[in-house]
């Protein structure tokens, strides 16, 4: 599943071109002869696991056709500080013109996927699954879930089309949870699966009656999740828990001991801190 | 100029509804009466210089042109936790299904803002200006640099066609400075400002006998910066100088002070955690 | 849930007129003098049960925001011939411009919503749900889907992201219904409920007790539904029924007798034929 | 003339295809394993004439451009049930993923053309040609006009902009036989042939004495259009005639030999009932 | 027939603004308060028939729906130097940043018409139109074509798609007038008048027997338009004729006189010179 | 830096194929047999600096990738009457499709670089540079700008949001010119030149005495074109002059000769009269 839809990742990484690029880049073109060829490498700057090489190939290719990257490790890999993350051949001005954009996304990209592979570690052999959530920059959705993907993550709905999730802004309009569970599983029910949010064993416990698929545990302690979690249990072998808020890498394996199936972390993008990636040039 | 060009903002915001909305949102079909009236307010939850608060409007306007924010603070205004941003109006399903993505772009967005303006008060005095580079999340530009106009920074060009800025990746292909400056200068001067990257007195040299209007030290120790700003002043008075390059909140005032006109500051957006942000709906 | 989504019908009523007008109606142009008002009534010509009544306003409010539509039935309703299903009034020329495209929508809308119809009531007090399929007109899917709706059908998914099924087709690819559907609960069964095809009893055991949610029975006759769902109901209580193929407005009821939850039938779309409704239009 | 405008059937398939892959198929990401090569073939489930074969091979190389599609069938041959259409060999998702946008193009437009073939066959020798209307499917009139003309039909005007034709909705505005086709003929008669409704003698005259080109006997019975038809050739050798209205496979011969030069048919495609054709894959 | 499409227009005009805007107007952001309203005034800077004041509101519209435009003239009108044309009203930054497309637009539709007038003027009397070609500035079609109108000439076909005339050029491909013609007739026909260039007496003859409904004699000197003329009548009172190339403001008329029904004239887009018109801004 | 970004080309160029073209070209489809290869020069009437032919040769890559065009002579290339131009091979209905478009380009592309080449001329060795305007034909503005570099202008600023250019226009609403020069100065000073229309000796040293760095003398006669050099070369010798308005081949010298570093002229786009270039087609 970790795959990153072609057509839709040529035509975003044309957005960002065109935000970077505009009518073109002006320095180049006055100072750089035509069809001077050059080559560069993406070199990290500290230990990540890299995400986004994918996108940074496709940013040069959207530029030439003829431009080459060959990569000297994979999405999805961890590396150290110094390693040469893979090289670019082409003409001189479409590195130039590339440059900053590929950098942007490998930087960020990578990003996330280390943080998430460091919370995915650290609930290794718990069994819980390290999910993301709808907590993303606007605009880069996809290619930061593919991150999470790559980091060892799992993904939750993409957006509000194709998945239910139930929260308590919904419930503070809705008006209880055995109303809110029993409309969405009757009338999305045979296709989705309902989940809820709970912050009490009540409404816990209608939830589960009322037919619920999983429910969510947001911002609650651990003993609170401890507890509900075998509440839950008593009740039914099926029924899923999600854990997320506040939830950081110092306490991300207590949840996880406590119960939880999966354990969504807003963080995971949000707070991210872009990895050091350079890109040198060199004419042959 | 602290502005925000309606048109734009209005189509990227389409984007990001459409990335998170897909075909609606099937959770408020399946359990929110339509027509349902609801309120909403937007809490910061640390302290903050507010920004997005004109982008989180729009989400919500492009959901339904009746909703209405009242906004108790302005975009730009430092806040402390705790405080009410804005209140919300409208159809609940309108507040749930614009929910996530306006909490996305104040949240990003006011971190922007926030780590801006503590640098912009870090060199305060100095006469130094802070300005953003292009190292913002593809796609975001835009929004990014009004972040940093509102923190009280400054921009730098926009995109590779409104500015001439020669590296050192442009350096290695161009073939040294005189020649690169030279090119510019009869190229595009007429038009733009030079800017060119020097590592050394050397460079520098070239770089402003040849006419270049503003210099890039790029990651050079603060003495080094003193010392090449002293060799420039004796030779004009009206060339530019930029710093960049692991600036810090705690070196950046030394920088100001060494001489910098500019410091451009990548981390302004790659590094800004997200601000907590929360939006909590009621019924009339 | 009976919902069109505003902007999208929007999108898509511009992209139907601009296939019908091109460059603007020349026949109008020349013989009607511009700003003549005009009325004009819908009339249906058969029995039915009435769809795309909002999507024949959009047709005339998109070529001129003051085109007022009053509806005498609403979307959904049943219908005799002869009645007059709504009233227009307007320019001449907006009035001929959108007749074809609006007539279009309501006839073969009002088709699918009729023919449903017609299935749901032969399966009244059964319990069982009729539901569509993929098997819609290309482009036309959000509002054929509509109708199904209106017409007091459900809906599946809407396409191949918001839904998991493991068809005959799949399973020739993927080996065999224990590690499809062991491989699909484990990769997004957090997600998503798993309906698979089974075309036998091994299959279906296989499938339940690997952890499918749905069971799809293709093509298979009455009698070998009524047999399956037994095997079924005596391994679980939870996992659902669905029966497609075939199936005829004589037959149906059968099905859903012999213990389908849902019967999807791909025909609701493809062999509705379009309904008659005239448009006949008067000066004032 | 058959012809189909590649960039125009590119681009609409990939409005399909986007219609029905959103944002990719999770079935086949969770179990297909990627790389992995399969063929399927599409049968014809009854005798039909062909058409669709070019956009359904379209649909897959859309996917993948290196998917093949080898027909054993031209569009516009006629075949047999149980006939083997053609053969597409590819990778496993891309097939899966295509199956259904091609599946739904085959069985419309080969339904579009043969229905078209047998009014054709209806009037064989008569000199008469069968032509479509503009009572298409919204989006998708493109493609179902090319069924007509592989049907053996011909094609009345694309849409409001590229022909004249003034119907009884327009005389009841533009005030009668006689202005409308003087109006007409002055102000695009240059250019464009003036086709109007005719129900009566007198409009008949009124017409070519103002120069119509061509008549169109709307929903007359055989009996009338025959005596009009002698009124008009009495009048003019050159004005042509075109029947309309509740035009069947059994009457279609004798409004034929009543003397019309074409016959338009709305039913081509609004009663066109899917053809069954299925596609089955397997692995190599 | 005189008529703009409203929602073409405004899509052009967002076109157009948006290659003069790009990122927007960056001097008026530095140095004009927001808010700040003005007026302007539009002045002819020498004699000319206006055209474009529609397509110029429609720039400032597009801008800021309350700005207003006041129209002194109307589209078409002729006027002399010094009048002024309309005034504006709505804020400083929204004049300054519209103010050159405006201009533009005005300037060169003002020109077309005009032109095409002073060709009109010198046919006056004669019975002969003064028709357009696709000799037009590529992406301004449809505003040069209703500058032509305004000026008092007439359309020809807009595009490849709306109209058959068969050149020179198809003729070298399709092998002589006859077949081409008789094909034509055949195939399209009974949709489309068929229009020939015939440059013989021999090529006139075969296109009238083939049943050609319209002549073009292209760059033939006036007497051989004569003599055409003569031999065109006695073989049909119907078919039409018209003259084009090398056609000026001096001999139009004794084309006119030798028996022409319409004369195209390509330089009525590309020899036009853009009419002088300013526009001053001040404020209230 | 005479290049054409090719994204941008090969999109301009569709949009100048779907205006000519609509849904085909309807002459060529009933009288061209398909696959019929043919051949076509372009051939100049009359002497002219060659443009355009980059992007003719686009217009016929864009309907056949297939299609070669073979170049006699080159972009920018000065050429007598009757020159064969070019030569294209391919598909006779692609050649007879792409024909007109073609034509227009090259017709008033070229007709831009030859009279931008005649004012270039005109003077030549008094160091002053011809640069274009923002007065250009809506939508072609990167063609035409293209064309002025192979004439051997010079390029001004793309749009608003490249360069600043305080106009009278501004300074009526700014209220001055030593304000509007600071402000612009302090707000994108670091970023962008300054120029400024000064209409007097007092405005041109305010403008001096705030930072300006260029300065516009618009509609000014020769004679205080030289005074105001003089003043401003007493003042600074970095301070950049333009001259624009009323300049013609005739007394363009004269403005160059009293000093101006720059003459911007309004006229190369909008007073450029088509060149003559035909099209020739012929079967092989």
């Amino acid at each position: 599943m970790n795959w990153l839809d072609e057509g839709a990742l040529y035509s975003q990484i044309s957005v960002f071109l065109r935000e970077d690029l505009g009518r073109g880049d002006i320095t180049s073109q006055a100072i750089v002869a035509r069809n001077t060829r050059a080559r560069g490498r993406f070199v990290a700057g500290e230990k990540m696991v890299v995400a986004g090489l994918e996108a940074a190939e496709e940013v040069f290719i959207s530029l030439d056709s003829q431009a080459q990257l060959e990569a000297f490790v994979a999405d999805g890999e961890e590396i150290e500080a110094g390693k040469v993350i893979a090289r670019m051949v082409g003409f001189a001005d479409v590195l130039l013109a590339g440059e900053q954009v590929a950098l942007n996304l490998l930087q960020q990209l990578s990003a996330v996927a280390t943080l998430t592979n460091r919370f995915v570690r650290a609930v290794e052999g718990t069994g819980a699954a390290i999910v993301d959530s709808r907590n993303t920059t606007p605009g880069m959705r996809m290619l930061e879930r593919y991150a999470v993907l790559l980091g060892g993550g799992r993904c939750s709905r993409f957006g509000l089309d194709d998945g239910v999730l139930v929260t308590s802004n919904h419930l503070a309009i809705a008006g209880g949870v055995a109303d809110a569970v029993k409309n969405a599983k009757e009338r999305v029910g045979h296709l989705h699966k309902i989940k809820v949010q709970v912050s009490s064993e009540i409404d816990l416990r209608e939830a589960i009656s009322n037919g619920a698929d999983m429910l969510l545990l947001e911002g609650l302690p651990v003993e609170e999740v401890v507890r509900l979690t075998a509440v839950t249990r008593n009740l039914s072998s099926v029924v899923s828990i999600e854990c997320s808020g506040n939830i950081t890498l110092q306490n991300v394996r207590a949840y996880a001991e406590a119960g939880a199936n999966t354990i969504s972390i807003g963080a995971l993008m949000k707070s991210a801190r872009a990895m050091t990636v350079t890109f040198q040039i060199q004419p042959f």
